[in-house]
């Protein structure tokens, strides 16, 4: 669960490759292949900005020819688009985790983003990248409703969780609660993104300090004097 | 204050113009003619999208010559960074006024938040241009900043006033919580232009509702019974 997406496989680039145990190796080589591909458009869109990158830019870092990339990915935007599958993949085993290994949610959503935003999700290019794909007005937008409604749905099963479990605020229906979680990271990377400054964890701290007294039940707090 | 975008004279569009208490002939077609392309822009926007709008596009719809255009923009992204400045001195103007008439830093929160997403900033294609403006990889992203900087700086100065009142927690820097709240509304603002539906307004009431329990000063509740 801990471990980077520099080294973990990309099962999620292809489904079709999750649910096969044993693969030939005319498999293994189209994961690989797929895999190089990725890596080394996330590394491009980290120089030189999303927009600018071409898919010759990609396949030349790859040491690939250029015909090969659409074998994988019919455009760049669905190469992001399976970036964001990736992030999906990450939340729905942290979800699936929290309902079989119950921890406290404060903690569980404060690692849950952590391990959103590591890298290479924290590369500043990277994010804005991903935030325009859902700003753009082509059919990629589109795409990224579909993770979006995903995401969306895996979370407001977590804060059905918290409810059930006593530690959420029971006056919102879990769905806002989802969508107040998503629309502080969100904002929070996009604010952050627009600088790409050192600032990233300490706003993710600060935000999600703010966020939880918010969503967390009340609970009595004993009466102190006023602060003089 | 609560006068519609559409309908108040766009001062903020050229400072000049707002210290000049009886402005010349020339001066007033000057504003007219700057006010038509500004609201030209904005409806086409809305229509086509920001990135498939042309300049001519724009002094086709307000009935201009194309070269008419760069005499009061630059670019097309000038003419973005002034809504921006229209955005920055709305927020300037509310903190003036919650500094000479205090009102319960909870509904000032909520209705500025409400007067600054209004028309024509509740139009999802506006709300993605200026989204994208502050994600482009161009020079327009430092112009962004630069008006980042000033609500930041503005909103600052608000959640002092509110700790100094005795609202607003005080374990957090004053910048700190207006980062968050930035953060949460510009996050409601993506998530929501991603669809462009109508909750909108919904998930305003809701982010609010959540991050002023997080941002308030906490008051001792009296213990309940627990749900059954």
């Amino acid at each position: 669960m801990v471990e980077s997406h520099l080294t973990m496989p990309l099962q999620n680039l292809d489904p079709s490759i999750a649910t096969t145990t044993t693969p030939d190796r005319r498999q293994r080589r189209s994961t690989e292949i797929r895999e190089r591909l990725f890596r080394a458009a996330l590394g491009i869109f980290a120089k030189k900005g999303y927009a600018e990158t071409t898919v010759e830019d990609i396949t030349n870092a790859a040491d690939l020819g250029k015909g090969t990339f659409f074998n994988y990915f019919p455009s760049k935007e669905h190469l992001l688009a399976a970036f964001s599958d990736m992030q999906v993949g990450k939340l729905a085993a942290a979800v699936e985790d929290m309902r079989i290994h119950p921890q406290p949610m404060e903690q569980f959503l404060e690692s849950l983003t952590v391990r959103m935003t590591e890298e290479p999700a924290r590369t500043p290019e990277v994010v804005r990248a991903l935030l325009q794909a859902n700003l753009s007005s082509s059919s990629v937008r589109g795409l990224m409703q579909e993770k979006n409604a995903r995401s969306e749905a895996l979370l407001t099963e977590l804060m059905r969780l918290g409810q059930d479990r006593g530690e959420l605020r029971r006056d919102l229906e879990p769905l806002q609660l989802a969508r107040v979680f998503r629309q502080t990271t969100f904002g929070t990377l996009l604010l952050w993104s627009v600088y790409g400054d050192a600032s990233l964890p300490e706003r993710i701290r600060t935000a999600l300090a703010v966020l939880w007294t918010g969503m967390a039940i009340r609970k009595p707090v004993t009466p102190r004097p006023p602060e003089s």
